[in-house]
C-alpha cells in the first residue's frame, strides 16, 4: 500500500478512550508520511460489545488496507475477543502487565482500569474545586481569596491566559488565577496594586507580536487594539515588567496549554 | 519488600509527561494493594538531561526500593541512556515502535513526540476558540451564536456542567454551552424557552440528592437551596424534564468528567 491511502486508525477501550488515543497518536506522529482514518470506540467492557467492534474492523479490513489497532482494554476476556480482528492491534496494557506483575511479585487485577475515572475521591473533588476557582479568577474578575492561588498567570490580552489557566485546574487540579495587565500598568511600569502581595506566585505569558495581532484582529478587525504596533508595544512591556519583577515567563507562540501548564507546574514546583 | 511499603514511581518524558502519567496509572491501578510515590520528570530532550535524572533514580534505588520508570521519550538516544538506570523500565514506546515499523514498512522517525504539542495548528486553534466559547457561554450567560453550540448541557445548580464544558472544549474542542434549570422551568415543566430551537443539541446532568446536597451545603449551608428537599424536588423535576423532551442524560455522581465528555462525544455523535 502506498503512504498516501489512508491507513485506519481505531483507539479502543474499556474506559473513555482518552489513553488510547493520547499514546496511539504519540507513537503514529513517528510515521508521518503516513495518513491515517482515526476512530475511537470508548467504553467496551463486555465480550459482546468486544465482538460487534471486532465486526466492524474486520469490515474496514474487508475493504482493503489493513486498520491498526490501539486497546487499552483491561478485562482479559475483552481484550482476548479483540485480539482475533483482522486488525494490527497494539495492546498498550497486555504488553507491560506481564512485566510489572513479576516486577511487584503480585497478580493485576484485570479489573477495568479508570484512569480517567473518579480515583482517589478527594483529589478529583479538589480538580472540581479548582476549575471553580479558575473560572471565578478568570480574566482578573475577582480578587477574592486570591493568597490561595498556587499560580498566577499575568500577560496581556489574548496571550492565552484562559485556555492555560483551565488546563492547570482541570487536568491538574492545581488553583490558578489570571490577570491581564493592560496599558495603565505598562504606563506606570508596575504590576496590578493587588497582584503585588503575590509576586513569587506569579508567571508570565508572552507570545509574538505579528501571531497576536492576528488573534486580536479575528475580535477587533482594524481596531487600535489589534495593530501590529500595540501588540509589539505591549508584549515589549510586559516582558520588560516580568524581568524587572523576576517573574518567570514563557513564549506562548509555539507550545500548547499542554506543554504550557507541564512547564508552569515544573518551573513553580506546584504540588498536585 | 511488603506491599505496604512506598514504591517509587517516575514518569519521564521528553514532553509534557501526561501520557506516560496516564498510561502508567492505568497500570498501577492493576495493583491496588500497592502504595506507589509518584513523580513525573517532563523535557527530558538531551542525552545530559537522561543522564541527570538517571542519576535520580539510582539515588533511590540505592535507598532500597527499586523505583518503576513508565518513559514516553522518543529519541533513542534519551531511551538508551533511561534503559540504564537501576529502576524496573516500562518503554511505553519502545515496547510498540517495532511492530508498527514493520506494519507500515517505514522506519519511525525517531524525532521527539509531540501529543501534546501544537499538532495542527488549525486543530489547536479550534480547541482555544472552543474553549473562549465555553467561557463565554457557561451557565447561561450568553445566548449568542447559541446556534454555534455542538451541545448544550443542562441541569440544576453545581450538578458538573462547568468541569464537563470545559473538558468538552478543552480536551476534544467542542462547541458546549450550558445552561442552568432553575425551578421556574420546573414550575412551567419546560425548558428554557432560549433553549427550545435547540432541544436537539441539548444533553441532561443529574445526580443523587444527597451528594447535590452535600455540594450545595459547602456553598450556602443551611440554606433552602442545599437541603436534601430542595435538591430531591430539583433532580426530580429535571429528569421528568428529560424525558419529556427526549433529552439523553447521564448521572454524574459515579462518573467523572472525563467519561462524561466520552460518553456524551458518544451519545450526541459529536464530530471533533
Amino acid at each position: 500500500m502506498s503512504h498516501d491511502e489512508l491507513r485506519p486508525v481505531y483507539f479502543l477501550s474499556d474506559s473513555t478512550g482518552i489513553t488510547a488515543e493520547t499514546l496511539g497518536n504519540t507513537l503514529l506522529t513517528q510515521f508521518p508520511a503516513h495518513n491515517f482514518d482515526r476512530h475511537t470506540i470508548p467504553f467496551i467492557t463486555t465480550v459482546e460489545q468486544a465482538q460487534s467492534v471486532v465486526n466492524i474492523i474486520d469490515g474496514r479490513a474487508a475493504s482493503g488496507v489493513q486498520p491498526l489497532v490501539f486497546s487499552t482494554a483491561v478485562s482479559s476476556d475483552v481484550r482476548q475477543t479483540l485480539a482475533t480482528c483482522r486488525g494490527i492491534v497494539v495492546d498498550l496494557i497486555g504488553a507491560h502487565v506481564g512485566q510489572l506483575e513479576q516486577a511487584l511479585g503480585t497478580q493485576a487485577s484485570g479489573e477495568p482500569g479508570r484512569a480517567h475515572g473518579l480515583g482517589n475521591a478527594a483529589r478529583y473533588q479538589s480538580r472540581m474545586t479548582a476549575v471553580e476557582y479558575a473560572m471565578e479568577h478568570d480574566d482578573g474578575a475577582s480578587l477574592r481569596a486570591l493568597e490561595k492561588a498556587q499560580v498566577i498567570l499575568v500577560a496581556p490580552s489574548r496571550c492565552g491566559k484562559t485556555p492555560t489557566t483551565m488546563y492547570l485546574a482541570l487536568q491538574h487540579g492545581i488553583f490558578a488565577a489570571n490577570f491581564p495587565l493592560v496599558d495603565e500598568d505598562f504606563e506606570r511600569e508596575g504590576l496590578p496594586k493587588s497582584l503585588q502581595p503575590f509576586v513569587s506566585k506569579c508567571f508570565g505569558l508572552t507570545t509574538n507580536a505579528l501571531r497576536l495581532s492576528q488573534i486580536r484582529t479575528e475580535r477587533r478587525r482594524g481596531s487600535p487594539y489589534a495593530s501590529l504596533r500595540q501588540c509589539g508595544f505591549e508584549l515589549r512591556s510586559a516582558e520588560r515588567l516580568y524581568e524587572s519583577y523576576r517573574i518567570p515567563y514563557i513564549n506562548s507562540a509555539a507550545v500548547s496549554v499542554e506543554e504550557m501548564a507541564a512547564t508552569i507546574l515544573q518551573k513553580m514546583d506546584l504540588k498536585r
